[in-house]
């Protein structure tokens, strides 16, 4: 399958890349609003994989190139950029592409980070909004730790929750994690609960900072 | 450390009461607003325990005499009774007692569970506000199944977020936590962080509901 990652040259779109290309056979494309900065991104993530014995083509283009040339795109921008970039590539959507969402809207203080939802109830529900209506939506990824992806040493065992009401296109995801090893995905229902999914994003930032040796913690359900 | 657990004749009151009383050496006190509900859970606590060659004391009283003979005081009760099982046992809550909420706003309709916070922003918030001001107050316990608790034969191998601002009733909670084998806690900050930590019991029943063998699912920050 071919997954692009706009927004790709930041961290969960390094995380992503590089798990991705180095542990499975998917073909990874990064989209970037800059096309040099996509091409760039993905030759030192071509780079890295090639130092650890790993030759495998990684591609960069502007946002909406790389989602025509992708059956599964993932909007690893930030919230408030979701509408905007799901607008500007919807001519690169074909029926049946899968739209994956893993932003959280929050907010930070003095004490910590928190959920602070858009009125649409989630950034999965407004991806969904904005999405082609022939697009599958998944929200995916909110509790993956992109520190920890981008380190290919790095033992995972950690859980991702998909959320959304395409049920074939949460097949699609869910087939891509369990590629990685030491991922898992698990179901946690229809849009309506992606609230709660969402609000994993603030709760595990706050155990990172609360607890000594958690920086890049993430979640197994047991 | 005596324990009492207030409405410890339902299900998180009944896990609680025989994990602590079977596997540490805390006294577990059963509150509820019947007396005689409360001993006779005690009795079929201590029965329960028994049975398993573990010969420990539980006793049961009416909410008030139960919260006046303890140090912790854990309120095992639904989030629209905390605020007035707290003011109904306030003459019996001690300076440093250390009061606990493990309840978590939540409505549910077809689609799943989700939370459905207090205008004060958390059940541990409504505790907080309603608490005598010496007592400590920390959310806990909302990602632990009961029904696992009360199967001593079951694996836990999860974890217990704490928040709250008071660090020494924390640090107290935590060493109770920490005692029972296969529980750990973990800090999540300060009372402005209990929205996202309550969020986790909508989120569990989810994952509960949609996802094959995980009917009581904890969870493991890893």
């Amino acid at each position: 399958m071919r997954i692009a990652l706009l927004g790709g040259t930041g961290d969960l779109g390094n995380g992503l890349a590089l798990r991705l290309a180095a542990y499975t056979n998917h073909d990874v494309v990064i989209g970037s609003r800059d096309p040099d900065a996509a091409h760039d991104a993905a030759d030192a993530y071509q780079a890295t994989l090639s130092e650890r014995g790993r030759d495998v083509k990684v591609t960069g283009f502007e946002n909406a190139m790389a989602a025509d040339r992708a059956d599964v795109v993932v909007l690893a921008v930030p919230p408030y950029a979701v509408t905007d970039v799901v607008d500007a590539v919807a001519s690169g959507l074909h029926a049946d592409d899968v739209l994956v969402a893993p932003a959280a809207g929050m907010r930070r203080d003095d004490d910590g980070f928190r959920a602070h939802l858009p009125s649409a109830g989630s950034v999965t529900a407004l991806v969904a909004d904005a999405a082609p209506d022939d697009v599958g939506v998944v929200g995916a990824f909110h509790s993956i730790p992109a520190g920890r992806l981008a380190d290919l040493d790095a033992d995972l065992g950690i859980d991702t929750l998909l959320v959304g009401d395409d049920d074939r296109a949460k097949r699609v995801v869910s087939g891509i994690v369990d590629d990685v090893d030491g991922l898992r995905a698990l179901d946690a229902g229809g849009l309506a609960n992606a609230a709660e999914v969402e609000s994993l994003t603030p709760l595990l930032l706050n155990v990172a900072r609360e607890n000594d040796g958690m920086r890049d913690v993430g979640v197994s359900f047991r």
